[in-house]
């Protein structure tokens, strides 16, 4: 609760044309700033333009030079939004959810460059929510955001005290819980039947799903590599099952 | 050709024990320098000490304050090798490969993060080469190394002067190329039979692949978008296209 609280009081930022039309239309943030440069690319798109009335207030246009100076280094495309908001939802009952509902558990993840990734990934993959423990996690940092493309505004994400409780609660409202791990009582990633409710468990690729998680699992699965260098990046592996995922229920 | 040797000439950098056991593994490159933290990871590290024998003479004993300050903010784990080679190979006829070879071809794809996460990727799935062309690409930068975690060692890359003449030669020798494009015309990316000699064309998720090349595909495909923002990013689109292929080939 503390750490939600402190989450909701911090300033983010965001920039680029795409993740900018995304925090424009979620409702549950609170804007505090939009920077345009005069002249720039986001001054005339439409993605812009079309969702920037009700924060007229909010806007300040800056002169070119100006805004380059202070945004160097970034690919702004003229927009800079600065934002405070609740970027967790608060875990529920799930028991009364559609049959293909499901999750993604992300264990030991620590790179919010791939955090980011992920998120964008599931977002587009139809997944319906993201949970991360409290402990051995990244967190919704600024790079996790910006990587996201705005996608985070439209995918819940949650975060857990303790993953197995969370585990032991979610199989209570009927969701089978498959971790993915390299081990020989693995199956392979396209034999599970994703048309259920279910959670899929990912750790980092060093260090993977710790163990006490990885017992409390109904199956695992593992993608087995083809070539010779031995792991996958976990944000290539989740895109890899969400989209088999995908297929199954199409 | 000219291209091809200025590259053999630069000298690239790697660091961490993941890809300098991959490239202390390569025949084909030239070790310069091996640089090792004393006491550090590395050192010890079986992945490196099983491979260093033969470079007795290129490695480097520094002290751990000496290490840190030259190589402060990157994630070295105690070794940062210096390194030359050709990184492209050449062009050949593929006509007598067997059945199920296959090629990712990129076009327009220009950030050095994806393009070695691509290669990562490629790598992971079994897939045979990739082919940029010389201009409106990525190129092998030191970053793109990095990021493919030394999987450019074990996967055959190749740069082509023409994209649209290199698939004619593909087709002649046998291959079906597949152009990855959001169009009324494409089948969904599980609906392509990856079980044959293959070439798949991906674009970057801004520009896409590019008009000309896209009209000399035998086949369009795409992933349908499940959520809110419009695109995947390409590396985790290829991702779901690559172990679809492996799901099938299995």
């Amino acid at each position: 609760m503390k750490k939600n609280k402190k989450i909701s009081n911090h300033i983010h930022m965001i920039f680029g044309i795409n993740s900018a039309s995304n925090v424009l239309q979620a409702k549950k943030l609170e804007i505090l700033s939009i920077h345009i440069m005069i002249s720039g690319k986001a001054e005339k798109d439409k993605l812009i333009t079309n969702h920037i009335n009700s924060f007229k207030s909010k806007i300040q246009k800056i002169q070119k030079n100006h805004f380059l100076s202070k945004y160097s280094g970034l690919r702004t495309q003229g927009i800079v939004i600065h934002f405070k908001g609740q970027l967790y939802k608060q875990i529920r009952d799930f028991s009364n959810t559609p049959s293909y509902y499901s999750f993604l558990i992300l264990d030991n993840v620590e790179d919010p460059q791939n955090f980011g990734q992920i998120i964008r990934t599931a977002e587009c993959s139809g997944i319906n929510g993201i949970i991360i423990p409290e402990h051995n996690s990244v967190d919704i940092t600024d790079t996790a955001l910006q990587v996201s493309q705005g996608a985070f505004v439209h995918i819940n994400i949650y975060k857990c005290v303790n993953i197995n409780k969370l585990i032991n609660d979610l199989k209570k409202q009927g969701f089978w819980i498959v971790g993915f791990e390299n081990s020989i009582e693995a199956k392979e990633w396209h034999d599970i039947d994703y048309k259920e409710k279910i959670a899929l468990v990912f750790g980092s690729e060093g260090r993977g799903v710790r163990k006490k998680v990885i017992e409390n699992c109904d199956f695992l699965a593992t993608i087995p590599m083809q070539g010779k260098i031995s792991s996958l990046n976990v944000s290539a592996s989740i895109s890899a099952v969400l989209f088999e995922r995908l297929r199954q229920l199409r």
